[in-house]
């Protein structure tokens, strides 16, 4: 069986991958006096008194929602809520598995910007964080900056920051193994939605200088007609050269490809026209703009996917658990650009050695959460 | 230690009372390629060509939101959505604990009537049914109302519906404890909004012609100018006599007296106004109107409260679980009045011999459960 028909077998037999618990006893009727009326009373009434104490005496402070449109699933693009689902309890299950978090996806059944944003209001007294999650570009970079300012929880959007994140990392790491210089390259991103702009941001404000980012209509420049406000301004900062066209204009000359679109195929000789051994980082989920044998072929140096089969898998599981338990336990409410630059260089070097076929630590591995977290912690 | 202070030492000791927990490993790269990435985007493109598949490959077919504002939070009042939150958590608990069932609480900050059904209807992709909870009347009719009629997933509102069923039952086998006749009674009921209203006419549905109902301006009787919608349509059904006045004048000669209401409290000398040898339900949470010893001296004959510590526990949670495992299993989308008797009478005849001190299972019997969820079932 391939991972499809094991996935699908594994989620009919369970019925999904989560599941809502108990941490007290309900056995006796004093536990349910305890739990339940006539005690619970009191505890309603001390969080009436003095709201702040829902972090002490419930679950709130350990809680957060994953909230979620389906409108860009993976790179499968615009599937729907129902079907946004197991993505969402895999990241409900990670939460918990390596950061202890309690998790509750909420896949819900709208798009409109406003009502989403007052989505997330009205769940605020529930949690502790908000992790957004596949809504697609340009509608979750006005729903994040809004959240941001009108929440009094951390908001994180998972697509934008987690992939920025590790691909920072995943690229640092690149380096150290083969010797080039992170402020020289020449980076190509494929994809300008949430993680391509994210990532084009993050990359900026680490010192790359040279990056030219493609959405479907070819290379972003300055001047483009058609570019929405979030390109406008990305455009001013990236393809200084104005260099128009597609891929193949782009590419030419190029270190690093990163594939964060899911319209885009790669081809060997797309590779073969960017500098001597170029970083390729094919994160299209499930299917890879290009197979890393073939990019490997095509004289790559490094490849990285999404993938948790691959070698070199940067993902972005990688990173939000340990941006959460950071923000959760520091009671932080702002991620700031610090945070992620100091989250990214951690996660780099939680690998001593890194070397082509080792770049990033394994999701399973706990180092990961542990590093994240204290870089939030400490630039909070 | 009391129970107050028992409760708020067990919530502060663990931090609430539920977690979000995995259902399955999540600790080698081959379990995160099956339960994530790639493999999972398989799962959701079965989902996304087939949406009724998310009840066989996610946890919705056995997962229930519980939504509340936290206007009505047990019988203490409008406290908020923080301060709700130890009794959602109460509730999800005893799902699980009860009824194998995974409820998420969400206590959220609207009031407003219409963004409360958006609400809802957002988050249906995600459940397969909304346990509406400790909303205040008269919007609890109107949101359970509009949401039976805009939603595909079944809803219950367990303070109008919970609390109707466990009273009936209760008043079935109070009956067959003392030899009176169900519909012979002139039962007085002290409080007229989620529960008062719901019981009300469940016990006319089951035969019960002489009921009064008390609210915070005395008996509600036709053509008393002040009612809502709700109240003119009982007023036509209930006080026929038109008694006006205030407990005192409804209680004198009535056989049973039932309190859900938060305000008012039971005498003595009232209960003695009343027929020989009453029957009292005192079910204001955590508060009783009147104590079982204190009821019992002034002549009651059968004496319940709301209370896991006293004897005769009346509490909707020996209904809601039932209810929703019935739901759940048989996918039913509509709460029947035929069901709501069926589920009352079958949990009242789970006692094989009632008596005045044991009318009811214990909520921790798991037969109340098993008894309720087949009426569910059967009467779909």
């Amino acid at each position: 069986m391939n991972y499809n028909q094991k996935a699908i077998a594994l989620h009919k037999k369970h019925k999904g991958k989560i599941e809502i618990k108990p941490k007290v006893a309900l056995k006796t009727m004093d536990d349910l006096s305890t739990a339940y009326t006539p005690g619970v009373g009191a505890v309603c009434l001390e969080i009436a008194k003095n709201k702040k104490k829902s972090w002490e005496l419930t679950n709130r402070a350990n809680q957060v929602a994953i909230v979620t449109d389906g409108t860009a699933v993976l790179g499968l693009g615009n599937l729907g809520p129902e079907a946004a689902m197991p993505v969402m309890e895999g990241k409900s299950a990670i939460l918990k598995s390596f950061a202890n978090i309690d998790a509750v996806p909420l896949c819900i059944n709208t798009t409109d910007t406003e009502e989403i944003i007052k989505f997330c209001k009205y769940i605020e007294p529930s949690f502790a964080g908000i992790n957004l999650e596949d809504i697609s570009a340009p509608r979750c970079f006005e729903i994040l900056g809004r959240l941001e300012k009108e929440l009094s929880i951390p908001v994180f959007h998972d697509d934008q920051d987690g992939s920025a994140i590790v691909i920072l990392a995943a690229l640092i790491n690149a380096c150290r193994a083969t010797g080039k210089v992170l402020k020289e390259l020449k980076v190509v991103i494929n994809g300008a939605g949430a993680a391509g702009l994210a990532t084009t941001r993050l990359l900026l404000a680490q010192g790359v200088k040279d990056i030219i980012l493609l959405d479907s209509q070819g290379t972003i420049f300055s001047g483009r007609k058609d570019l929405n406000k979030y390109k406008k301004i990305i455009a001013q900062k990236t393809n200084k050269k104005k260099i128009k066209g597609d891929k193949v204009e782009a590419l030419a000359g190029a270190d690093v490809f990163i594939g964060v679109s899911r319209a885009k195929q790669l081809n060997k000789e797309m590779i073969k026209s960017m500098n001597l051994e170029p970083i390729i980082f094919a994160m299209a989920n499930p299917k890879p703009e290009i197979m890393p044998a073939e990019a490997l072929r095509a004289g790559a140096v490094v490849v990285g996917t999404g993938r948790s089969d691959l070698p070199n898998q940067i993902n972005n599981a990688l990173v939000f658990p340990g941006i959460f338990r950071g923000l959760l336990d520091a009671k932080v409410k702002d991620v700031t650009v610090k945070m992620k630059l100091s989250a990214a260089v951690s996660l780099a070097y939680t690998v001593k050695k890194p070397n082509r076929n080792n770049i990033l630590p394994k999701i399973t591995d706990k180092k990961a959460v542990k590093a994240i977290a204290e870089a939030v912690r400490k630039n909070r």
